[in-house]
């Protein structure tokens, strides 16, 4: 089986190692000659375009920044469905609307291509190291025959339901996880401001229902003020942006999703869209006298 | 060491056995005298108000509702500062707020009452099997003193700072676990308006950094339509008002605590109130067409 891989990023470039590793044929394109480099060094060949790469290959798969970079890949000039042979599996890792990937699904479908939607959690070390979670949306025979190529990169490989439902599993993540981050800003804020010590605090309630792996991991980083990212405050505004939207599309009322895509937009417009999530605690923190 | 216990409802009357198991000698007084009687089958003494109960005893015991019922128990009429000896060492595991619990001790220490702050999380289960998360504040003396007597009812026992700050704990416990439930109805409700099973989702994200207890144990009475209580909405929403006024009184913005106060106060608003605070759920997809 042949594979593509388009998109070489922080994430792509990783990602595409490890499907190399797997043993696989791999044809990749990027942007930027660059960024193709250290595939090509590592034995994968170059394509000229999307569609070189789709005309080569038996799945390809793409990791790109926004619905808009999607589409170009998938049906621009140039794009995957220009060079596909018939059968071919587009997957997507790209984390955008579920929306946005439905339509781009149905377009690809009437080009004879079957796409899956395939967003992944874990971040650049789960990509480097084949720990990502990844959430896939289509149909169960494309799922199948993709399997082997996504356990390359993840560990954790679910078929949630059809086109789109890996994107609002995404979706949901970034609500659990975006919500938690500012449930323990704010908890951390509160209890620092009440004269006591947040790390106590946190220690007591790690063995009980206000357990999360955020309190635990996310939780410490903030006591050790280390706001590097992992992952950037930016990245989490974009997907609760995908949120926010998705529930004006369906009419769904998300208060505490609400909040935390306004505190991101706040963190952004503060100057802290660079740093880790987490420094949504300086953004509480600067609002209540440092 | 002579202990009292004032307060037998359903949280009070457990513990109270939890400390006569543990070979204490207690001497209890409730309102109603139904619901001293199970404590004097078991062996408890009987006193005739919280002033009666001080007199005999070295640690005092409380377990009532709310600021005003502790208010009562320590200073009022007939109350323990009436009755205590001096070095009694008071023990208020209510949930009230921080700056109630430091006024009560101030006044309590004027008398030489020494006071302890130590509300509980766990539930009525956590209180029939010895299994509470117990968070203290006060003078660390006190604290070693009643130590034994906290632990015949709970598993996890701290003392976090002064006075105050294991009520400061308690709301942060309050804030992550209301947060993250409502983050977790939110994202359920997202996943099933858009077509997708919130059981395949929650499977999915227990893996990553989404994992929290809310999200595995509430999460599945969630898929469960196990709206039952565990812990009532009303009294979630009574500890998140605590979190909003001390944050009124702090100066802090907490906006997903904000919005997970009003989600409760929309629950008690919609007749909710006597279902588990889970039932959030069903107020947000009331909201979006049942």
């Amino acid at each position: 089986m042949k594979i593509g891989f388009v998109g070489l990023g922080i994430m792509g470039r990783p990602m595409a190692l490890n499907i190399l590793k797997g043993g696989f044929d791999l044809t990749v394109w990027a942007r930027r000659a660059e960024s193709m480099a250290p595939l090509l060094e590592a034995g994968a060949k170059g394509a000229a375009s999307p569609a070189d790469v789709a005309a080569n290959c038996d799945i390809v798969v793409s990791m790109v920044s926004d619905a808009p970079d999607v589409e170009a890949v998938a049906l621009g000039a140039g794009g995957v469905a220009e060079g596909a042979k018939p059968g071919l599996i587009y997957i997507d890792m790209s984390t955008i609307a579920p929306a946005a990937a439905q339509s781009i699904a149905a377009r690809l479908a009437e080009k004879g291509v079957t796409m899956l939607d395939a967003p992944v959690s874990g971040g650049e070390v789960g990509a480097i190291n084949a720990g990502l979670t990844i959430m896939v949306g289509g149909e169960e025979a494309a799922f199948e025959k993709a399997k082997a190529v996504l356990a390359c990169m993840g560990k954790s490989v679910n078929l949630i339901g059809g086109s789109g439902a890996g994107q609002v599993t995404k979706a949901c993540n970034q609500i659990l996880t975006g919500v938690t981050v500012m449930a323990v800003a704010e908890a951390f804020n509160f209890a620092r401001k009440s004269g006591v010590d947040a790390g106590k605090v946190r220690e007591a309630l790690l063995g009980g229902f206000a357990y999360s792996r955020i309190l635990e991991n996310h939780g410490q980083r903030m006591l050790d003020r280390n706001f590097k990212p992992g992952f950037k405050a930016w990245m989490h505004q974009k997907d609760m942006n995908i949120v926010v939207q998705e529930a004006h599309r369906l009419g769904l009322m998300l208060p505490t999703s609400a909040a935390t895509a306004q505190l991101f937009n706040a963190m952004v417009g503060s100057g802290l869209g660079e740093e880790d999530s987490i420094a949504a605690l300086k953004l509480l923190e600067g609002l209540s006298g440092g």
